[in-house]
């Protein structure tokens, strides 16, 4: 039998769509009012656990999962040792540098040497602008990270823009994007070291699928 | 104007009922088609951040509150500097270590040598085996911890328990009970100094409504 690790939240439809497609349906998933962490597909060869993003590369890179999907934004944070097999495409967005409308920052290298940036990405923010050689103090929000340049706490924000929206409405505006980030399928690279076959076709069967977007 | 960083979540009721009965009445924040972020009080005096409870105390401690509230559990995850002022008394839950019902684990001595330890607080559970004397490997998880235990990845968790329900339908059951969190009035230790005496005044109101309880 086949584990996987399924996101719970925006890549939780789209994933779930992707295994049916490859013969693993887990739609009793996607009922609100079902608590269960843990399902079977209907064909009984698969087993989904329903897990928060995050912890979706932990679940693969301890084996309990043989595959995931994650998006590429928390693959990256985690740094743990899954396979990654394959862009998926959906569940696009950028990680972008933002900062409020009335500075005058236009770039990252505007902002001021040993300003804070809050962030929920900490080792991508550090690691980006350790890049740019800029010296700044990277704060960690959990959450509502725009609160950080409106408060005053933080000069800017590194974090994961798709519409724009919640930028707009708290008055801030894009100065760079780091990367895009999509969906990604990973695997434990154990599991497939030891498949018989069950694993790869599953996977051949994603790959066909995403050849066709 | 003083402000105050306040906790989304189960605690929320609580604490915007604890400053309302001080003077600061931040009622319009649990108006959930509000999506604000910062509230100003009836009064004008204050001004409330709304905020993930694990960042309460980052605007507590960086200034950008002068006041929070925040469960005694992500206090002490968090290790900023921050002055604790007092026990609120509400959102009362114990840190317990549980494990599976089909398990022979009955106290954290029995937990094997090297046996990983599912937990969203890393810090808690560290510092708790370390104590202890016994050599564990944590497993940093963002949420339903429990799925550790269930899937195999774990052999126990360190996770906060109110009513014990959750552990009952994953069959688990606790072990032992590292502590008793409850809510915490915290300040920034800058803005008490620099205090012209609002703060101390709302503080000690606070304090003369807790000697009630």
């Amino acid at each position: 039998m086949i584990t996987i690790a399924l996101p719970k939240g925006a890549l939780l439809k789209d994933s779930i769509s992707v295994f049916k497609r490859a013969g693993l349906d887990f739609s009793n998933a996607l009922d609100v009012n079902n608590r269960s962490l843990t399902f079977e597909s209907q064909c009984k060869r698969g087993k989904a656990l329903l897990v928060r993003n995050g912890d979706v590369p932990v679940y693969v890179s301890y084996g309990q999962a043989d595959l995931g999907i994650v998006g590429y934004d928390v693959l990256k944070e985690s740094e743990l040792e899954v396979a990654k097999l394959l862009d998926l495409g959906f569940g696009g967005c950028h990680m972008s540098l933002a900062v409020k409308n009335s500075s005058n920052y236009s770039k990252p290298t505007d902002l001021p040497a040993n300003c804070k940036v809050a962030s929920k990405f900490t080792k991508t923010a550090r690691s980006y602008f350790d890049d740019l050689n800029i010296p700044v103090e990277i704060v960690h929000l959990t959450g509502s990270v725009e609160l950080g340049p409106i408060t005053g706490m933080a000069e800017a924000i590194v974090d994961l823009v798709a519409t724009g929206k919640t930028l707009k409405e708290n008055g801030l505006h894009k100065i760079d994007d780091l990367y895009y980030s999509t969906a990604r399928l990973i695997a434990n690279p154990l599991s497939m070291r030891l498949d018989n076959s069950s694993l790869r076709d599953t996977i051949l069967s994603i790959e066909s699928i995403c050849d066709l977007y």
